[in-house]
C-alpha cells in the first residue's frame, strides 16, 4: 500500500548524475571465502603507452569504491523500494537477534500512527531487529570472542588494494628500484579482528542497516572522509538530502551524518537509511532538541533515550553524544575567544547552566551503553568544547573534556560497545601534533576523528581548504576518520557543489595522508596517475584522478579538440615548453644507452651527442 | 608621441574590478623617518559589539596590503602611463648609478627599432640605469657594509603589523590572559639589514623598477607568495596579463612571475613592469629559447647573456636561473617516473646532452652574477630537477643539484648578489621537512622559494589543494616563499578566476605557516575575524577575510535579506541550533560571576540557575 502517489511513486528519484559509471570504470567484486562476500571495488582501464614511448600495455588501476550499487549498472536502482539488505544473512546467522513486531520508540510508533506524515514515509516493509535480551551483537564483542565476521573478511579484503599487476610491471621498466613501499601488506581478517578487539578500529554498523557495505574506520587502515548532510529549519527537503547522500558517496565519502535540524527528522533519515550502502551517523541530541521545541532546558533522559531507541531502531550506525561537556568543565569556557561552538556541546552546557546539574549523557553514559550493545551502534563521542578559534586551541577547556573522553571510552568498552572520539576544530599547525598524541594516550589509542582542523580563521569561504592543511597533517599523525568541511562552513548550508568540493579536499588530504603513512598500495594511484601524465595519456590522467569530469572540463577550456588530447603539450606551456616532452627525448636518449649502468650511460654520452641532434631533438614523437 | 592609438589609447585600460576599494577598507599609509617612506596598508573597519552583547568599539585592523596604488583612491591609475616611480630619488641620491642613452641588450635595441611593433610598444619614457663601473648597487651590497637604506626602513615598517589598540582590548576583555604571542616583537630597520647582509633574505628590487612598494623575503619575516602570469604560444595576450597583474596583487601576491613563452614576450614585459608595485621574476631561458626558434641545441651564452641585459634594462627583480643542472646529473633523471619537469630544467637538460658539455649556465655563473650586481637583481636558483611525482621526492638527481645550488649561492655572496633558493615539486608529507633542513644545511640559510609542494599526484583540477597543504607545512618549516599552484596545473593556461583560487589557496598556507611559525601579530586578523563571528557581525567577519566578496556571496545565496545579516545564525544550523548564539547565553551569564575566579563562579551557578531559566534563555538577543 503506498499513501503517497505524488513523492514515492514520482516525485522521489534517484539524481541520474549520481548514478552514472565514472569514465572507463567499471565495478567489479572481489569474492571472499563465501559467495556473499562479494567486495566492490573500481577499476580504471588505461590506453597503452604511445608507440613513440614503448608501446606497452597499462594495466588497470582499482581503487577502493564507496559509491555503492548506485555505479553498478546491473543494479536496478529504485530510492523508494531501498538497497538490497546485503548483511540481513549474517546477522541472521548469528541468531543473537530477534525481529520486533515494530518500532517499540514512543516518538517512532506516534510518527508511524499519524497519517499526515504518509506522504512523506519511506514504505519501510522490514521490522527492527534487536538483541535477544543479554546478547550483545556488536563487532567489538564478536572480536573480543576470537569470532572473525564476514563483515571483518569483507574489510580485509577491502583494504588490501589488488594493485600486484602494477607493481610488476613497473619493476620491469624500473628495474633495481624498491617498489617494495607500494607492496600491499596483508590486511589479514585476523589483524581486522585484532584491531576490532583492542579498540584501535570501530566497524559503525547498525544491525538494522543491513544495506550496508562493511567498512572500518581505525588508524591502521585507509584515512577515511565523512560528509555532512542535513537540512535545517530553513532550507532543503528530503529528496535533496537523499541525493546530497549519493553524490558524496559517488566522490568518495566514507560515512554520512545526516545532520538535519528542520522538519520531518525522522522521515528524511528513514529515506537515508534505506538508501545508503555507508555507515550513516547522527547526533540524537539535535533532535531531542527538536522535541521539546528548542527549549534545551525541557530536554530529558526519557526524551534523549526515547530518540535513541528510535533512531537504533531505524538502523544508525554511529551516535554523536556530548557526554563529555560536564558541569564544572562550562565555566573554562568563559573567557574563550568563541565559547563552544559545538551545536550539541551548547546545547548541553544550556541545559547544565539551567538545571545546575550533571549532564544527563553523563550520569546515564552506562545506560546508553546497554542500549547501543543491543543494535551494535558506534559511539562518537563529541568534542563538544572543541576550539572555534585558533585563539581557544587546546585549552584549559577542551582537554578537560578529552580526559572526560577517555574516561568513558574505557566505560564503553566495558560494554563491547565500539568507540570513536571527536576531535577539534580550529588548531594551528604547531599545536596539532600535541593534539593528537594527548588523544591517543588519553584516550586508549580509541579512533580519532577530526573536524578539520582549520589552521587558521582568516578565509571564510575557503574553510575546505584553511582544514584540508590541518586534516591531512592530523590524519598523518593518526587520526583514522576525517570529518569534511565545505566552502560553506560559517556560511551557510552546503548544496551540491560545496559538497563535492568538501568531499575532494577531503580525500586529497586523507590520501595525502596513507602515502605518509606509508600505508600499504596507497601510491599505486599516484604512479599510475605519474606515468600517464610523463606519457602524455590524458584521457588516463583525468580517469585516474579523484575527479575526472573536472580534470576534462579544465583541460577542454583551452584545448576543447579531441586532438589535443594525444598532443604532447597543454595551453599551460604551448608546444615548444612542454617539459615532459623534452625530458622525455632526453630520456628515450638516455635509455638507449643501458640504465643499469649510470657510469656506462655517461660514458656513452658524448657519442651519442651527435645521434641527438641528427635526431633534430623533435619536439613531437609521432603517436 | 604615441605610436599606436588603437592600443595604448583605447584599448589599453586598467581593470575596474581590480581597483575598487575592499568593503570596509581604506588605503592609509605610515610615514617612516622621512616623509618620502610612506607604507601602506589596508585598514579594515568594524562595527561595534551588538548591544546585547556588550556595546564594545572594536578597533580597525591594519593588514599587510599588496595591491598598490590601485586601491589608492587618491590616485589616478592609468596604465598606460605606468606607476610613479617611487624609489627614484633614493637610487639617485646613492649616487652610484647613470642613467644609459638606451637598451644597450641587441635584442632590446631591435625591439625598439622595429616599427611593426609600435601599436604593441609600452610609451616608456624613462631610460634604463646601471650601476657605475665598478660599483655594486644590490641591497645585500649596502647591507654589509652596515648602510640602512630607505627600502630596509620601508620594510620593516611594512612587516610591523600596527595592531597594539586591538591587543590592549583584548587584554581589558580577557584579563589574566596571555595575549604576549600576538604582540609583535620589533622588527627594526637593523634586524633588516641584518638578514640581508646573512643572506638569510632578500629584497628584490632592480634598479630599473622604481615603481616597487618594497618588500623582503626570508624566513624571519611574514611567509611572501608567488603568482605566475604568462602568456604562452596557444593564449593570451598583453592586456590580459596586465590583468592578472593586477588581480594578483589585489589578492595578495607578493610577486608575480611572468612565464611568457608566446609571442611579444619583450613587449608584454615592459606593460606588466611599468604597471607592477610587486617584484617580478622571470625565467629568461625562455624568452633566449624563443629567439632560437625553440631548438634548445641552438642556444648559446651569448644569446642568453643579451636577454639577460635586456630584462635587468627593463626592470626584472629576480631572474630563476636553472644554474644547478649539470651534465653528469642529467642520467640520474633517467628511471624517475617522469623525468625533468621543470620546463628551464629540461631545456638546459637538452642543450646539455646536444653538446655533450656542461651547462652555459653553470660555466658561466660568475659572468650572470657580475651583471646582476649592476642593476640588483636577485638570483632564484632554479630547481631544474625537482621531482614531477611522488615517485621521485628527495631522488638522488633532487639532492644533487641542491648541492650545486649550496656551491653556487656561495659564489653569489662572493658578489654580494642576493639570492634565494627555488624547492620542489610533489613531495609527500613525511618528507617535507627533511627536504627544508637539507636546503637549509646545504644552502647556508638562504631563503627557500617552492612550488607547493603537491602532497599527492590524484587530484588534477585540484592541485591548488594537494599543494597548499604541503606549502603551508613547508612554510611553516622555514620556507620563506609559496609559489603558488592554480586549478588549472598540468592541464591549461590559468585564467583570472584560476589565479584567483590559487592565490587563496596560498595566502591560507602562507598565514597559517605564520601563525605556526609564531610571527609577530599574525593572529591579530583570526582574533579579530573570530570574535566577530561569535558576536555575530556578519558584515565583519565577511571583510576581515580574505576573500570578502565570496563570503557575502555564500552567505547571501541562502540568505540574502540585510536583515539576515544582523541575525545570530546562518542557514546552516537555524535559529535554534547556532551554536555560537547558545553559548553567548552561557556566557553573558557566566560573565556575571565575574571571570577571575572560577570557583566562585561555580559556586554561584546554582543560585543563578533559576535566574537563567525565568530569562527564558532566549535564543535571540535584540541587536
Amino acid at each position: 500500500m503506498n499513501a503517497n502517489p505524488q513523492f514515492l511513486n514520482t516525485a522521489a528519484h534517484v539524481d541520474e548524475a549520481a548514478v552514472k559509471s565514472l569514465p572507463n570504470s567499471r565495478k567489479v567484486y572481489i569474492e571472499g571465502s563465501r559467495p556473499d562476500i562479494r567486495v566492490p571495488m573500481r577499476e580504471i582501464s588505461q590506453s597503452d603507452t604511445p608507440a613513440g614511448m614503448g608501446h606497452e600495455k597499462n594495466p588497470p588501476i582499482f581503487v577502493y569504491d564507496t559509491s555503492g550499487p548506485y555505479t553498478d549498472p546491473n543494479v536496478k536502482i529504485d530510492i523508494r523500494s531501498g538497497l538490497a539488505p546485503l548483511r540481513q544473512k549474517w546477522i541472521e546467522e548469528r541468531n543473537d537477534t530477534v525481529v520486533m513486531d515494530g518500532p517499540s520508540s514512543q516518538y517512532g510508533k506516534e510518527r508511524l500512527a499519524d497519517p499526515k506524515l504518509a506522504s512523506l514515509r519511506f514504505n519501510l516493509h522490514r521490522k527492527p531487529r534487536i538483541a535477544k535480551p543479554g546478547m550483545n551483537v556488536s563487532q567489538m564483542h564478536y572480536a573480543r570472542k576470537g569470532i572473525i565476521t564476514p563483515e571483518m573478511e569483507y574489510i580485509a579484503i577491502r583494504e588490501n588494494q589488488k594493485c600486484e599487476g602494477l607493481i610488476a610491471l613497473l619493476t620491469k621498466q624500473h628495474p633495481g628500484h624498491n617498489f617494495g613501499a607500494s607492496i600491499p601488506k596483508a590486511i589479514t581478517p585476523e589483524f581486522v579482528r585484532d584491531e576490532v578487539a583492542r579498540g584501535r578500529a570501530i566497524i559503525p554498523m547498525n544491525i538494522n542497516h543491513p544495506e550496508i557495505e562493511p567498512m572500518i574506520i581505525g588508524r591502521n587502515f585507509l584515512v577515511k572522509i565523512n560528509a555532512n548532510i542535513g537540512n535545517s529549519a530553513l532550507s532543503s527537503g528530503i529528496q535533496e538530502e537523499v541525493e546530497k547522500m549519493t553524490w558524496s558517496i559517488r566522490w568518495g565519502g566514507d560515512t554520512v551524518m545526516d545532520l538535519s535540524t528542520g522538519k520531518h527528522i525522522h522521515e528524511t533519515r528513514e529515506w537515508i537509511m534505506r538508501n545508503s550502502p555507508v555507515p550513516i551517523g547522527t547526533v540524537p541530541i539535535y533532535q531531542a532538541l527538536e522535541k521539546v521545541d528548542g527549549k534545551a532546558e525541557e530536554l530529558t533522559w526519557e526524551i534523549y533515550r526515547d530518540t535513541l531507541i528510535e533512531q537504533c531502531e531505524q538502523g544508525v550506525d554511529y551516535f554523536t553524544v556530548h557526554a563529555g561537556v560536564r558541569l564544572p568543565y562550562i565555566p573554562m569556557t568563559a573567557k574563550r575567544m568563541t565559547g563552544i561552538v559545538s551545536r550539541g556541546g551548547s546545547i548541553m552546557a544550556k541545559w547544565c547552566l539551567a538545571h545546575h546539574k550533571e549532564s544527563f549523557l553523563y550520569t546515564h553514559f552506562e545506560d546508553i551503553c546497554e542500549l547501543l550493545k543491543q543494535y551494535d551502534v558506534s559511539f562518537s563521542l563529541g568534542d563538544g568544547l572543541r576550539p572555534g578559534s585558533i585563539y581557544d586551541a587546546n585549552d584549559e577547556a577542551q582537554l578537560a573534556e578529552l580526559a572526560t573522553l577517555g574516561e568513558l571510552t574505557q566505560v564503553a568498552w566495558k560494554h563491547d560497545v565500539q568507540t570513536m572520539i571527536e576531535g577539534p576544530g580550529h588548531v594551528p599547525m604547531h599545536m596539532i601534533k600535541e593534539n593528537m598524541d594527548l588523544q591517543l594516550k588519553i584516550c586508549h589509542e580509541a579512533p580519532f576523528y577530526t573536524l578539520g582542523p582549520l589552521t587558521t580563521d582568516i578565509a571564510p569561504g575557503y574553510d575546505h581548504i584553511t582544514s584540508a592543511i590541518g586534516a591531512a597533517m592530523i590524519g598523518w599523525y593518526g587520526t583514522a576518520m576525517l570529518c569534511y568541511v565545505t566552502p560553506k562552513e560559517h556560511l551557510g548550508l552546503p548544496d551540491k557543489n560545496d559538497v563535492k568540493d568538501g568531499i575532494m579536499a577531503y580525500k586529497i588530504a586523507a590520501h595525502a595522508a596513507d602515502l605518509a603513512k606509508g600505508h600499504p598500495g596507497a601510491q599505486i594511484r599516484d604512479n599510475a596517475l605519474s606515468k600517464a601524465r610523463f606519457e602524455f595519456r590524458w584521457d588516463d590522467q583525468f580517469n585516474l584522478g579523484l575527479d575526472p569530469d573536472k580534470a576534462k572540463e579544465f583541460h577542454d577550456e583551452t584545448l576543447p579538440q579531441d586532438g589535443a588530447k594525444l598532443a604532447h603539450f597543454c595551453s599551460m606551456c604551448g608546444p615548444h615548453f612542454c617539459s615532459m616532452k623534452i625530458t622525455q627525448d632526453v630520456r628515450d636518449y638516455a635509455a638507449k644507452q643501458g640504465l643499469e649502468e649510470k657510469d656506462a650511460l655517461q660514458k656513452g654520452m658524448e657519442q651519442k651527442s651527435i645521434e641527438f641532434v641528427k635526431k633534430g631533438a623533435e619536439v613531437y614523437h609521432k603517436v
